[in-house]
């Protein structure tokens, strides 16, 4: 069971754009340069991430993206669905109903209990994901950054909006 | 993210060996026949289950496989990381480290944000997984089997036991 890379790839420009300064809207181009991302494959994640309704293309002459909403109101879980798609990890092929034992479709009243335990699992992890915001990570990410790593980002925050 | 199908398979199989009566061990050839599932693909995640210590060679003359141990005590999460591997299902590779705000690696003195909350959602999807028993599953197959399945399981052990 693995997530795309997409996934990492898409949580950080969904912060970085959460502490962008209001208004700034950031080229694709940008967001890969600043995590050191192929732009073409960054694109295709970030497209999915508009689709989803988490970004949206900014005003004014330079163009780019911001988010959609503000970084509270954006959780982990929406990108993470965003960019890897909604499917459970577990999908049920019910076994349960090929072999000697298979009964006709009316008897199997219940969900399979193996399904069942899979489909709980896979709640218990989406509620975590939904339960952290966007907001939350770049809190963090402040909070954690070194004093170098801040002013090399001033730097670049310069740059950009210069 | 996407579970192998043999997650499925395993998990039957070791409903299945956990009510078979004691000291009866089943072959791959009946495990596959009684699922439906293709032999040469099963055995493959039974010898996954085998070198995870959940299944071992039976004895006596028939041959075939049983559970290690009794079912309250071999998880669903046991099963499900010796069939699809234990790494977790988010990657980071430390993008943070990248691009314009890179810093040396000792001024990178916590986990990433994102990571950590990834890691955070892995664990209580195992925790939930480790909370159920192979024991608590075949309880529930029993509960929610028809009669009509109950009887034919019957028919089939005559089969298989005789």
């Amino acid at each position: 069971m693995r997530l795309s890379e997409g996934v990492e790839w898409g949580l950080h420009c969904a912060v970085l754009l959460a502490v962008m300064p209001p208004d700034t809207a950031l080229p694709t181009s940008r967001l890969a340069e600043f995590h050191g991302v192929p732009v073409a494959y960054l694109a295709k994640h970030l497209q999915a991430m508009s689709r989803a309704g988490i970004r949206v293309a900014g005003t004014g002459p330079r163009g780019g993206y911001r988010l959609a909403r503000v970084p509270a109101d954006v959780s982990v879980l929406e990108v993470v669905e965003a960019v890897d798609g909604e499917d459970p990890a577990f999908q049920c092929l019910e076994i349960r109903r090929r072999g000697p034992t298979a009964v006709t479709a009316r008897e199997y009243r219940t969900m399979c209990g193996i399904h069942r335990v899979m489909v709980d699992a896979d709640a218990v992890w989406r509620e975590r994901l939904a339960r952290t915001s966007v907001a939350d990570l770049a809190q963090g990410v402040a909070r954690d950054a070194s004093p170098k790593a801040m002013e090399k980002f001033g730097t670049w925050l310069q740059e950009v909006t210069s």
